[in-house]
């Protein structure tokens, strides 16, 4: 295929991760290197600084300043729940970006994100195909849950899984320290899927890990979950919990509470709360028992400090793919990983995949993963993700404090 | 002061910090390492394993093992919150320890906590020269709320704030990512004191910090907050929110919803759940804001891989100087750090303080630390506070997991 020559763009959805930024700095930076590519945009906001006509010059960037990007979390030209309409019933929206496009010559446009935005991403895609206007559109998966179809596991998902094991490496010691015992249930991310609920099953490696896990995958039985801690308290008067924020009774209801009035831009309920809901349940049940619920919250998805190196590099790698890619003539698709665990070890190399194929469906842990009870996970899942959280970060700090990215933002006219 | 032989006995009370086992440990080795000290034992669970006469041989562990103590969070040897009567009310408690003491000839009793175990320490050693039993009895402070009197600071109080202000600095990247703003409101522990709220501020060094930092000493006034949020949200759509868990209005009552009922052994109430609570005041009084209440819970003061390596090692220092003084001689005291921070930099040694100066006395943030509006500290505060938290725990990991102790525990018959 033709070397295509114009600019790019490219733009960060949905929630941050501790390494949305590597993908995109890898993106960035290949494109940079790349003579194909005029100009590198970054979208503010996502989608929505394309709408708006709000794009950062990032060939004004300062190359050091923007290299710390590697290891800076959340999304750096900021992030959005814009849900892109059909075009078929409504095209508004398209003929803007493709307006903004024309404006910018645009020929390629990278969108970093999960299901949502590999959605959007297959969206924009076929309409520019429609209207006959050349543009070359990647998807670079990035989603601490996880959840993304076809590709080993996502950027993103093994810095959350290792700030969670660390965490509950933690919290054991601290919830193990008292001669009068606790019970201790510690709130994980993960609307649909159990990948980080899961996770917490990797503090077991250290011999400090959690008693009982829930996942999402399998129907809670709130009167199982009140036998399994009873049994767990009288036995060593100690219980620590990973529980996932979306696990739900059979009739598909979730067990939060908090599920009711706050919904995200997609209509999907925002939880939490649910750790101090089951821990007014376990004192509603024990006698006289201490009950500690945490809620790992927003600290699990930007805990950057923690970041896995694999996780870093991987997602530089699968934005740097998706520019190198597409300028060879790529389009349509998504970065994805395939990798081998075997006697050698561990090994990742990218692939790509079909937008249309990946968008909107969620990959969920395996049930065979989980234990009949459906309060733990096997080993399988161990030996799945424990090669993911491998690596130090190299984070710069000063101060003994992270030394995150300060950019410019110089924006386009 | 002749050389008195004998055992020791070190014990750990109180909430748990990062580097609690970093003074116990330094007391233990600095004990093993001494002629004078013919045994070392740890209390299991502070006071209560000795009045239950379940201590732990340290001489049995292995010294390579042992020495994973210095990394490991909460304490290793358990802790208790066991009020110890008054000695002229009850003696039954005083009995029962002197009667361990002879059975095991402990010459030396140290005690590795805060305020009530430092009362706990001065009644002991009290009681013990009274009815002429020749017994050194030093304190080594700890706490996270850093509210100590008499030292320039607390062991447990610097890494506690590293973790703060890093989670500040990262839930600053998280919270400034969508286009349609937050107000995100982090609880940081602290009763009665506001250090740990205080240490928020470290993040503004980063160029990331909170917006409003709210501390109890100075009383809460529900309307200025509001007020507050408000004209920052106005101004940029986005609000960060340090908060003290024990922030209070005029008449002294908590502002916190949840400190109902819950109390802990010494009669304190159990606070929590104070910022989902601001989060419900915030939400109704902005139109259409979106709110993120985050409560840092367990894990600001287990989280030891964020542990500053200079509260590691002044933590050991303080065990070793506990030891090594009551060996000279010295008994009644605690060890407290004398810090200057100058053109020179930041330096640090103990001293010792009459327990009797110590006990239940709270130490709090300078009033004129703390703005007139009462919603930040001054740039006092974090030159106070900066030095404490520097240089990166060498924490031993296997797996990229961290690699904490695991003891024998061999129990004293």
């Amino acid at each position: 295929m033709s070397k295509l020559k114009g600019a790019m763009i490219i733009g960060q959805s949905g929630g941050p991760s501790s390494v949305i930024n590597s993908s995109c700095y890898g993106a960035i930076k290949a494109g940079l290197d790349n003579d194909a590519i005029t100009t590198v945009y970054g979208a503010a906001n996502g989608i929505v600084g394309v709408l708006n006509d709000k794009l950062y010059i990032m060939d004004e960037e300062d190359p050091a300043e923007l290299a710390l990007m590697q290891y800076t979390p959340s999304s750096a030209l900021g992030s959005c729940r814009y849900k892109i309409a059909d075009p078929d019933v409504d095209d508004t929206d398209y003929k803007r970006i493709l307006e903004i496009f024309q404006k910018y010559n645009v020929r390629y446009f990278f969108y970093n994100g999960g299901n949502d935005s590999m959605d959007t991403c297959n969206k924009i895609s076929k309409y520019m195909k429609k209207v006959g206007y050349d543009c070359r559109v990647m998807g670079i998966p990035k989603t601490i849950d996880n959840d993304l179809y076809g590709t080993d596991h996502c950027p993103g998902f093994a810095s959350a899984a290792k700030y969670i094991a660390t965490s509950l490496v933690e919290v054991y010691q601290d919830a193990h320290v008292y001669d009068k015992g606790q019970v201790t249930i510690v709130e994980i991310m993960g609307r649909h899927a159990g990948w980080l609920a899961g996770a917490a099953s990797l503090a077991k490696v250290t011999g400090y890990g959690p008693d009982l896990i829930y996942l999402p995958e399998v129907d809670f039985k709130m009167d199982e979950f009140i036998e399994d801690v009873e049994r767990i308290w009288n036995e060593n008067k100690n219980v620590l919990i990973a529980v996932s924020e979306g696990i739900h009774y059979a009739d598909g209801s979730f067990v939060s509470e908090a599920k009711t009035s706050a919904t995200d831009g997609f209509g999907h309920a925002q939880l939490g709360g649910l750790a101090a809901m089951l821990a007014d349940v376990v004192k509603s049940k024990i006698d006289g028992v201490k009950v500690r619920p945490i809620e790992l919250s927003l600290l699990q998805r930007c805990g950057a400090h923690l970041a896995s190196q694999t996780d870093i590099d991987e997602a530089f790698m699968a934005g740097q793919a998706a520019v190198n890619c597409a300028v060879a003539g790529e389009t349509d698709h998504m970065v994805a990983f395939k990798c081998t665990r075997d006697e050698n070890g561990y090994k990742c190399e990218t692939e790509l995949l079909p937008l249309s194929k990946v968008a909107n469906y969620e990959k969920k842990v395996p049930v065979e993963w989980i234990n009949e009870r459906g309060n733990d996970v096997s080993d399988e899942f161990i030996k799945y993700a424990l090669p993911l959280i491998q690596g130090e970060t190299q984070m710069k700090k000063e101060n003994s404090l992270p030394r995150f990215v300060h950019l410019k933002k110089v924006v386009a006219k």
